[in-house]
């Protein structure tokens, strides 16, 4: 998965990147510089969290590539995205049936980082998220995957309930988790797979679910709904391991 | 468990609880105020993350309990500790071997509260915490825990590796998270057992883990080093309800 940086220099430059939901890793602003424009690019920059030092002009002129740096630069990562095919040519060059995880509109960060961390060592060849609505590989996703991001593909498709579709022409079973789902111990989680989980609020989505060919529970013995996501998707990623490899 | 909401009024004490290390779930402030030494507890609630609302004095006046709030009010949250024989005595109750598990200085709030709620529904009786080093019941705690800790009760104690001996006399397995030890599904873990989960950083301490008598191992397929801590607890805890109750 390709990491590339890159600096976005000038007050409209920069706002207008903040502005359009793009990440931004970290902030240079000119030590001593607080005239409105900057103070909105610090509002802005609060409500993403994201890291602001402020350093002498020397620095900044440094760190400019384009010299117009007009006292803040805006550093950006961003990860590539890998294509649904690049996952099972991942499975077929281990020689192993592919073993997908698809997340069916995770929103919350720290969980897609941390199930892409549990996707790594668990063995799969990718996940696969949707396009809308859910959220994307931003710098925090990144942090908490632990470098996890940078050997196991994500990829984004349109529409997850078509992709699970044709990717069972291609021979892949589908599992979605659902607590009113057969107990996960019960099934056969062996052969090509895609492993679906849903948001912490809403579960799978009823079309994503109904592509599915089985629906695993995980066994509840307490009082409280449900597990954190990314824990629910570490559990039922393990029993696949489990029945893989065991 | 035992949730108490208390109140904190006046400037002094207020910032003297958030210096302490108290946990305030809310802080009210009289609108428009804005003199020294309200600026220090709004940065004070500002590293702490707390929410701050700015209300109207009749509001202040109505929330305060002796009508001395000069401008501040915080109210705090904390949860009571339970007792490592009230954690046996649930077990007991339920007429069910004794299934506990203990963090060995997880410090990650959010890991802490996705551990309880883990704990809860994979019918742990209870979850025991170091009382140096380690995160404490704080509102972000209870937050993430989903409303297990109202269920679930948490004991702390001085000596992680003692309690753990003391445990054993009572007739108690330990088995801690290694990715040194033997492969989970190897291990016999049914029976009345404690579960130890390390940091994130360092993993279970060396003390700990001599007074352990197993050491399980979650099979790692891929290129990074370990599984966010809650995660692995995840892991490990339904392997226990596996091997119980299938």
């Amino acid at each position: 998965m390709a990491y590339k940086e890159s600096t976005i220099e000038g007050r409209n430059a920069v706002l207008e990147a903040f502005r359009s939901g793009r990440t931004i890793d970290r902030l240079y602003i000119l030590d001593g510089c607080q005239d409105g424009p900057v103070m909105t690019i610090k509002r802005e920059a609060k409500k993403q969290d994201t890291q602001v030092r402020y350093v002498a002009r020397e620095r900044l002129d440094q760190l400019s590539e384009t010299g117009k740096h007009q006292g803040v630069i805006a550093v950006s990562a961003a990860y590539e995205y890998a294509e649904v095919e690049d996952l099972l040519a991942a499975a077929e060059r281990k020689g192993e049936a592919p073993f997908l995880i698809l997340l069916d509109n995770i929103e919350d960060p720290h969980n897609l980082g941390a199930i892409i961390r549990t996707a790594n060592l668990a063995g799969a060849h990718g996940v696969i998220i949707p396009k809308d609505r859910a959220v994307g590989l931003t710098a925090t996703v990144a942090r908490t995957s632990a470098g996890a991001l940078n050997y196991t593909p994500v990829a984004r498709v349109t529409n997850l309930a078509r992709t699970i579709e044709d990717l069972k022409k291609k021979g892949l079973w589908f599992v979605c988790a659902d607590m009113g789902g057969t107990v996960m111990y019960r099934l056969d989680l062996k052969g090509p797979i895609g492993l679906v989980i849903g948001s912490e609020g809403q579960g799978v989505g009823r079309l994503v679910r109904e592509s599915c060919d089985m629906a695993a529970a995980i066994p509840m013995k307490g009082d409280i709904d449900s597990l954190n996501a990314s824990v629910a998707a570490g559990v039922l990623a393990y029993e696949i391991v489990r029945q893989r490899f065991m």
